[in-house]
């Protein structure tokens, strides 16, 4: 099974846009065994989505296509694959009726033109778009070769793929129809030890190939291993998905920090609020990205206390009560730790000093970061670590590797 | 003269990577008035490398092709444009030299692999690199056809793109032999705004076509207008785009923020750095959001005391001596910047407190964001206003927002 991508738009060409999407489909298309030998990204022109079309079908099995769904006169996908299928578009009035309504429930007027979204290629299918106005499509193109539509907004785009496209691929393939993933977010290990960790598992699945595992890198922010189960019922699939989940956990152990859409500072906070804990940070290389990140979760006002920017050394000193010398040490990150519970009155304090360079600072190298943290219980830990990168790789680094700490800190306490 | 692009790279068909190459070169080949109408992605695969150069040359007069240049075995751009050429690749002694003179400066052995990167295509030119090992190409391919190979290190290939491949493309397409591009960096209006601003340059140039004046939107960012000029010689661009920046900087006042890679927060710092003053900042919505942002400027410490990520109620009270109510309001957001300027010891205080959501706080409304600056003087100011979008967006349009008004604040002191 082949399926390629063609992205529509014009301000992709021009650079105003950057197009994720087509990586994210790559990527999925990917962990569902399915190839991909060609993204391509053509502007609002009927006749080169036609021409592209036409193309990338003679060598493959289906296409993707990416925009131009919209309700606008540059919106040209529909037409494209009605002059592909040799068909007109014709007005599907439930769909009309659908997009009237989400109109009407939002309190505001329907432009005539936003009908356009009603029209599909005659012989073709729609796919529902439960977050916006635009359907997808779904349209066979003869040869058994198949055609889908999706928006260029990527939740909307995104729902599709998973909840049409892939099944829809899928089945083509011959494969099962219901397929269920479940990501387990790892931190602190290399792509290469984790493979060899997962080895045993992945030559156990080897023998049914049914659920698979794969690994996607997430940069800074961890591995993801990702499990994917196809069965007849979705009930199947999420069983053998949890069977694999639990095999994967007693071999992962904490290096998984959450499931699918879950942050690390998700699962901080979410432990933290678990023991009705509240947080208090003091940073200095960081500049302020711990509490940026922590206040991305929704919520974090139940929890989080707010964080020390503690820039300069004379503000550690004056602030935070700082007396370590010099100031990036373990001995500097405990005080801060402590600085923090005490100044911003919280339960638990976390701290990052550390040189970003780019030269070193007080003898003390670049790259060298110390972590504090601080608990109720009068109990105090700290570590340092050598981190790589430049000046903003290692801040990113330090925000993310604290967090990590305190996660594992947490969880080692027990119930 | 229309070039398209096309990347190289499993990397990015499996969303390994995200191409953020091509939308760049998108973006330069539109401003130099270049014509771009497709841009694709292909795998390390040399058959499929070599169709794809030959059916885009099949249309256009050039093709960039960005990756596939490095020393390993899956690096095949040089063979398959040796092939499409129908031409041996040769070694050039004098690049081989070049590359192991870079491993011996970094105190490396050179793996034996590297001195693939000196081959190139019979006939054709090495693009220098000076800031890695990959030479890049420049291969006529008959027919007046060309095709430029870059690195897919993003500032490689950034660099080769500016000083190589656009002045040749200008130069092809009959035009002037240097090209001087200068970026005037703007915040605070809309792009209609900003172009009805500088519709009567854009008339007075139409004459001469020379300069030309772009918009490029950096969303969040601001809007760049970008002069590019063309003439004989680098002296005589660099003097009509002098000429210009001065017009428009009449019209647009201050708007402009910096030039080319100025960022808000380098410019902050510039201006404070000039009259020797520090600043502290007292930050609540963004969570530490405006601190890391300061960070990002290399020798932030000479300037930057730090920030107190005040979240709760409780920390700005105790911490920053807050007595108003509610704590978003300008009353509040006044008292934050003289308890930063206090707590920090600092000659300027910045603050920001506000409503991100999802839901309003004590009565105020979702997008609520109040913005406090304290000088040394004693001066103070506070400014509400009311920001667009979802709680992240609200977040980093506050953040670049208070980093504005400081920057404004600054400007309006005068000498």
């Amino acid at each position: 099974m082949r399926c390629e991508v063609l992205a529509v738009g014009t301000e992709l060409l021009l650079g105003q846009i950057v197009d994720t999407n087509s990586a994210w489909i790559g990527e999925q298309l990917a962990a569902s065994g399915i190839d991909s030998y060609e993204h391509r990204v053509v502007g609002d022109n009927q006749a080169r989505i036609v021409a592209a079309l036409r193309d990338l079908l003679s060598r493959a099995d289906a296409v993707v296509v990416c925009g131009g769904l919209g309700p606008t006169q540059d919106d040209l996908t529909r037409d494209a694959i009605a002059e592909v299928m040799g068909v007109p578009l014709v007005r599907r009035m439930e769909l009309a009726e659908y997009i009237a309504a989400m109109f009407r429930a939002r309190l505001r007027d329907m432009p005539e033109n936003n009908l356009r979204q009603a029209d599909i290629p005659d012989g073709g299918e729609a796919i529902p778009n439960p977050l916006g106005t635009a359907p997808g499509l779904l349209c066979n193109v003869g040869e058994g070769k198949v055609v889908y539509a999706v928006p260029g907004v990527p939740y909307e785009m995104q729902e599709m793929i998973c909840t049409h496209v892939l099944p829809d691929l899928l089945r083509r393939s011959g494969e099962a129809a219901t397929i269920v993933s479940r990501s387990l977010k790892t931190w602190g290990t290399s792509e290469s030890a984790l493979a060899e960790m997962v080895a045993p598992r992945l030559e156990a699945l080897d023998t049914t190939g049914n659920p698979t595992i794969a690994f996607l890198a997430r940069g800074i922010e961890g591995l993801v291993v990702r499990i994917t189960a196809k069965a007849a019922t979705e009930q199947e699939a999420r069983a053998l998905v949890d069977i694999e989940e639990k095999e994967l956990r007693a071999i992962l152990g904490d290096l998984v920090f959450g499931v699918d859409n879950e942050t690390m500072e998700s699962a901080v906070l979410s432990r933290l609020r678990s023991r009705r804990w509240t947080l208090g940070v003091a940073e200095s290389v960081t500049g302020g990205l711990i509490g940026a990140r922590i206040v991305n979760v929704e919520g974090a006002s139940e929890v989080f206390k707010g964080t020390i920017g503690a820039y300069t050394t004379d503000v550690k000193r004056a602030v935070l009560g700082v007396t370590a010398e010099p100031v990036v040490s373990v001995e500097a990150a405990l005080e801060m730790a402590v600085g923090a519970r005490r100044v911003l009155d919280a339960d638990v304090g976390l701290s990052v000093t550390g040189v970003a360079g780019p030269t070193e600072q007080d003898g003390v190298a670049v790259g060298t970061v110390c972590f504090g943290i601080a608990l109720a219980d009068g109990s105090v830990d700290a570590v340092s670590a050598r981190l790589p990168g430049d000046r903003e790789r290692v801040r990113q680094f330090a925000t993310i590797s604290s967090l990590n700490l305190l996660r594992q800190r947490l969880d080692a306490l027990g119930e």
